[in-house]
């Protein structure tokens, strides 16, 4: 466990196990209330992942825990004593998230090495337990690992622009920036219209004692105008072989900002994905549009209006300066020989 | 009067004289409500601007109508029949709106006109309307010149991309190629904080009988990533003698946006301060950060955490195709030539 992280990024505030429920930290309501989202049946699970219960990371560390969880419901005589229930109820999660692949691929690997476990017929919880905690500390030394990078890349009196929220690995950079005696600054991108920004990442800084700042989305190129941004970090939901990053709506505005005015760009990611050569292999979704003409659920416009929600930018990687990943702080030209 | 002009820009619900009061038209809870603000004294309307009941050009009507409604008190005996009382209504209103150069200049010319009227002891009421009528015909004719011009640059099918409430100009625009038989689609950004965007703008063009489509302000950039957008086109606080830009937070990302797509970029502009050579002559206003942490009212974060409100972006005349004026569709480097 990593000692620098904020409450929403602490494990057992993603989410834990207690007697019979399973409770998610309900980041939607973060950082008004603390509450819980309290799952007593691997569909409840299911359906607290739909309504964005958690985010990001979240589902993941969701998903290993109710391996846990079920072992454990198995054991007590809840739930079926077989493999397919655990395949049954780690699909239900995998199809709650389809977009999420780092939980999908983590589930099904560890789906294959439980076919072994219930075939030996030894301790389930027990082997559960192993297994997903060797999964667990695999991406603890990796957080650590891209943190202690992110925060080579962050000289002491930097200010950083960031959108979304990108959790550990750019929370940890900062985190072991400040340890080494850096005092970095954050302009926080509300990023509407879920506002993660203001929700989650300000609040997180915040707690953790780094200067941090609320901008609107369209607030970014005023302040690289100003020369006021050192360099602009942000997570990736997708980096493809030829280092175009898919992140947030927002991203792309900014990152074109930062080309203009000589200004950085660096996203992190845990994974590329090598099934992605390229833009053509990105499909470009759009959202709900209602959820743009809302701001934590009150109505921003009349109610015959249309509104748009792109679902993410593609950053073309002629735009990014470099993607932070388990291998190093790569040039996005090198991330194919890196990980293919 | 102009026909095409939507609900909130009709002159009436800008403002209006009834009995014995001024009515301002409540843009604050537009589109949810159609409300007035009653002024019974010159105090209540500055006390009206100040808190942003109306923004954009509605100060100048509310101003323009003041001078009616203050010659009609006087006339009743409710106000010193003198022109030292003129004065200090107009500088009241001045006051209350620091900024607004154009409803400064206005009020000036007019006191300049009055003065002689005082002195003829002719009916002040009558003259006023007179001398205040003459303005108002003349801005409605800038804005039918203006409205054409715009209409001008657009084609059938294209779609404009726009920040805050480009009132009259744009809106004429709008109407004008409609009239002439041309489909185009806005894309209005929301423009957090105020959210001029999704309460002005786009229910003015859905009355208008205009598609539009509301997305947030870090969307654009997507939508020119896509292709989908032909033109940018948004008013401005202040076009300077170099053709550098003065508007709302949020424009010089989309500007930047559209030069690294190469769509162009025009800006409104009723008349560039001659005062204003450039950058050199602009003062970078910061506004109550506290703005930034609302949505029409509701807190977007702890109350703890810091925002930052930029009053407006500089937009350097490099990433400016076009300044639409009453002299033309102006190249920003010929600015000074046809305005000095």
């Amino acid at each position: 466990m990593i000692h620098e992280l904020p409450y929403v990024l602490r494990p057992e505030n993603i989410c834990h196990l207690e007697s019979d429920s399973l409770y998610i930290g309900d980041r939607r309501v973060f950082p008004f209330e603390k509450r819980f989202e309290r799952c007593e049946t691997v569909e409840q699970v299911a359906s607290a992942l739909r309504q964005m219960v958690t985010q990001g990371g979240g589902p993941l560390q969701v998903a290993l825990t109710m391996l846990r969880f079920v072992a454990r419901l198995m054991e007590q005589g809840k739930l079926p004593f077989s493999f397919q229930e655990m395949e049954r109820s780690a699909n239900l999660l995998i199809e709650a998230r389809p977009t999420n692949t780092t939980m999908k691929r983590t589930l099904q690997q560890l789906l294959f090495q439980l076919q072994i476990v219930f075939a030996q017929k030894t301790s389930l919880v027990e082997e559960v337990e192993k297994l997903v905690g060797a999964v667990e500390q695999h991406y603890d030394q990796i957080y650590h690992t891209m943190g202690m990078m992110g925060a080579s890349l962050l000289e002491d009196g930097d200010t950083v622009l960031t959108t979304c929220f990108a959790e550990h690995t750019f929370l940890l950079s900062l985190a072991y920036a400040k340890k080494e005696g850096k005092h970095i600054s954050v302009l926080v991108s509300e990023t509407r219209p879920y506002l993660q920004g203001a929700h989650l990442t300000a609040p997180s800084l915040k707690e953790m004692g780094i200067d941090a700042k609320i901008i609107t989305d369209g607030m970014g190129a005023h302040y690289l105008f100003e020369k006021r941004v050192n360099m602009y970090m942000t997570a990736s939901d997708v980096v493809c072989m030829d280092g175009t990053v898919v992140n947030k709506t927002g991203t792309l505005a900014n990152a074109i900002a930062c080309n203009y005015f000589h200004v950085p760009y660096y996203a992190f990611c845990i994974s590329p994905d090598t099934t992605k050569d390229g833009l053509k292999d990105l499909k470009m979704e759009e959202r709900d549009g209602g959820e743009v003409k809302k701001c934590m659920g009150h109505p921003t416009t009349s109610e015959d209006i249309e509104a748009l929600y792109p679902s993410f930018d593609i950053v073309p990687s002629s735009l990014v300066q470099g993607i932070v990943t388990p291998k190093g702080v790569l040039a996005p030209q090198h991330i194919k020989r890196s990980f293919s």
